[in-house]
């Protein structure tokens, strides 16, 4: 009944450009749901965007990612940079608990001002996860987080995303993943600007390494970065101002570019905007338009196949629709 | 520059319809691939779908769900059904190894020309692994597969896309699986037609059982089916026979709906050209109407934030497109 009820975003941004923990919270809840009231204020937030770091950390399960986010964590709160992680939990229902724990252990453990820490655990749309990524790390920015941390284990579409929200990928490998290293390379190549073979103090960590440095050789150029690969020990706190320094190297790179950071940057959003207009745009006109009421019709009486069922009415679209 | 290069898929149906497996192994790739070529093909076998039963297998990795496949494999070659199994692996590129490296061996141990074993790893679009599936399991019932089998881990969107691809969803636990048993009752109460306590003999077998038969009690129903749990242990191949009879019971009971099998797959098949359209009409309206550009332009140039734009472009396509 009351002013909350009717107008629930009020003084949330005022709150959030305070510094407000709280509104910060707000915010990154209304974008984990894709509460169409995040988008206005999204919007409001939007010219605040754009002067964090942002590092995506991945890899398989059990190679050490949430102690290497500590170990980082710890390294920027010693430079006084103010820190926020993002734990992006794809892998559900049947493993996310672990990752999800993990993180909750720490957020107590640290009660420190200059770190946010955040658990997302995304189901449901698909490309949900890639847009919930890239405006939480905007959240997270336009609050005032130097270092944007992005955690997620490696699996499926997690990768993608990963790309899509942050600068510079970390891939953490760990020792002993035996027969899945080979599947694992092709991926590596592709995303990681970074490889860590983390637990370097276990047999098989220097094999690892001399694997990956292989494939990195074999593998097609990527520009003119080469990926670096690093041994750690993360658990030991061995290794971690190389991460940074090698981190900080591949943002530099970035920045001189071509095609430069900002270039970089402007092409992601708009593929992240592109991916938000498809959806809408395929929902209005199914619904909105009635398209998906002939698309009902044609599939159930016509005896046609799917496939001409949909080049029909994608025909019919693109006749009635002006280009720009 | 022969015959072949000129028209790839000439004779590709008519020796699919003979039986030629190879000719099914190619549509599958085609499928898989998201080949355009494959879709006039798919409209010509589609007059052929709808015989198969199709299960759906999922759980976490380690559940033994491979094994269980296979002992659901021999006891349909036992009754002399045709079987067609396809292991699905969304986990790439961090985990792909071990699912695929198990179904190698298996069809490379069962040289029967009454089951057709086929492993699919999609990487890359948004909701292609589940158009994936979908096709696949069309194409394999149209090579007239009377029992089709889909195996795929547990993770991310893999779930939404094994139910879009099948009739009935058996998902596979085994005990020991920890802090991890909160964060599956979610989702299996969801998905899970039939659960499957595997690894009986281990011990918490029992009181998995008890926990998934206390969450099922305490879930919102989903009408009139209640998910059986079962206790089995595939490698000694105690228990199959009564999870093939609880799956022919599903059947039996979508059968006699509300809303029937016919119906209910009818929704699932819009749902997938829904899903198909719906990318088809974003891309086309943004790359070909030019609508692409202008968002690039307005999101350089305005100082508006990404969804004020985004919203103006979904207007103006809403107002020039006539409704049906």
């Amino acid at each position: 009944m009351g002013r909350r009820s009717l107008r629930p975003a009020d003084g949330l941004i005022p709150a959030f450009l305070r510094g407000d923990a709280r509104a910060c919270g707000r915010l990154l809840t209304m974008a984990e749901a894709g509460d169409p009231a995040f988008r206005p204020l999204y919007d409001r937030i939007f010219p605040r965007i754009g002067r964090a770091s942002r590092t995506g950390i991945t890899g398989p399960p059990g190679a050490g990612k949430s102690t290497l986010v500590d170990r980082l964590v710890d390294l920027h709160r010693r430079r006084s940079r103010r820190v926020g992680v993002l734990a992006v939990d794809p892998t559900s229902p049947f493993t996310g608990g672990a990752l999800l724990g993990d993180r909750i252990r720490m957020s107590t453990a640290s009660r420190d001002a200059g770190v946010f820490v955040r658990s997302m655990a995304t189901r449901g749309s698909l490309g949900g996860l890639a847009r919930c990524a890239v405006e939480a790390c905007d959240v997270l920015d336009a609050f005032g987080c130097e270092e944007i941390l992005v955690e997620t284990v490696g699996v499926g579409q997690a990768e993608a995303d990963i790309v899509s929200a942050t600068d510079t990928v970390v891939v953490v490998l760990h020792p002993g993943t035996g027969d899945a290293v080979q599947a694992m390379k092709a991926g590596m190549m592709e995303i990681g600007d970074l490889l860590v073979v983390n637990k370097a103090d276990l047999p098989g960590a220097e094999r690892l390494a001399a694997d990956v440095e292989g494939a990195i050789e074999l593998a097609a150029p990527r520009g003119a970065w080469r990926a670096p690969v690093l041994l750690a020990s993360a658990e030991r706190g061995e290794g971690i101002e190389e991460i940074a320094a090698a981190i900080e190297r591949h943002r530099e790179f970035l920045v001189e570019g071509p095609p430069g950071l900002e270039a970089a940057r402007r092409s992601k959003r708009e593929a992240h905007l592109r991916r938000v207009l498809e959806e809408a745009l395929g929902s209005m006109i199914l619904d909105e338009k009635g398209y998906a009421k002939l698309l009902a019709r044609s599939l159930g009486s016509s005896g046609r196949g799917p496939y001409a069922v949909a080049t029909e009415i994608l025909e019919r679209v693109r006749r009635s629709l002006p280009s720009q």
